[in-house]
């Protein structure tokens, strides 16, 4: 089955997009850089994604399934819930140390204004969620669904915070030395103060 | 004791800031809306502060100075040291929402490159952190001050990061009326699961 001529282009903008992104990061991101990149016209570019924004969800939605694949692999690793959200958390802090501007584009961008993020798109980021919600369901078994889904978007916005302050090396920024500790230190002292399995 | 003219100019325009950043967000700051809306020329806003990053870490300065007096009276209003804890993640959720975009320039800001924020500047955020050494040292007695400052700045970095993205209200954000009563058990299992404490 052969490529067709639009999806080739298609594929040859959004790597130029990820590249510029990867390299210079989302706020230096313009259409005409991306287009000259992929030896295109600018036109292209709003032919094949519609707009800048839907380009930048399509690199974002790349990054959103690398960042699944690597929190499910570290996930599988281990045996117990409470090891496998430890797991969890360090393989977020490596993928945010070792693909910072594209980690950090899933959370810098914003639509237009009035216009809503696509459905497929927040299904992306529960997808990811789910990951945290399989080991927090087994450590919470009394838990609901909608309870277990604040808990587990916790969870990842706490761990999220202590991977983005220290990588943003600043205001009350983590010594990136000692953030790998601290993270493991902290979530197994939150792990530990998990009472409801003991009711179960 | 009056105030010289060029204090009056600076005052002037430090407010004008603040407000142009509470109302807009600090993305949207142009000195020559500052300087506008201070009635005062170009000029001036680079006589009185050298330039826009400079007036901007004013602003921060008076924004942090708040948040301090804001954790420290909800600090002070508990007594024992996880209640403080609580109390100070509570109230800086608090002080987030009430100041969404003060607060966001706090984090959001960055010099020129190559240009250091100044030494007085990273003192504050230090005495910011001080209200979290606190209570935690109380809890934790066997930690040394290096162990405690990151302890803190671990702690700080996980409800900045719950706030934060629930304040952002989009990527895995949690809904806005359920993050106190997250807020609260996620810190609450935290230090459920403190143990040095049993050992001191």
């Amino acid at each position: 089955m052969s490529e067709s001529k639009r999806d080739i282009l298609k594929r040859k903008i959004l790597g130029a997009a990820e590249k510029r992104i990867e390299t210079q990061g989302l706020a230096a991101l313009r259409a005409r850089d991306v287009t000259k990149d992929a030896g295109c016209a600018l036109g292209s570019l709003y032919n094949a994604f519609e707009d800048l924004d839907l380009l930048i969800l399509a690199v974002n939605s790349r990054t959103l399934a690398r960042l699944h694949a690597s929190l499910q692999s570290a996930s599988a690793s281990q045996t117990s819930p409470k090891e496998k959200l430890l797991a969890l958390a360090l393989a977020y802090q490596d993928f945010g140390t070792e693909n910072p501007n594209l980690w950090a584009a899933l959370f810098d961008h914003r639509m237009q204004p009035g216009v809503p993020v696509p459905q497929w798109h927040l299904e992306e980021h529960v997808l990811l969620i789910s990951e945290v919600i399989g080991p927090l369901s087994q450590l919470n078994p009394n838990l609901d669904d909608d309870m277990l889904a604040s808990r587990a978007r916790t969870v990842f916005s706490a761990v999220h915070g202590i991977v983005k302050l220290s990588l943003d090396g600043r205001f009350v920024a983590l010594d990136p030395d000692k953030v790998k500790a601290e993270l493991s230190e902290f979530v197994s002292q939150y792990l530990r103060g998990n009472t409801s399995e003991k009711k179960a």
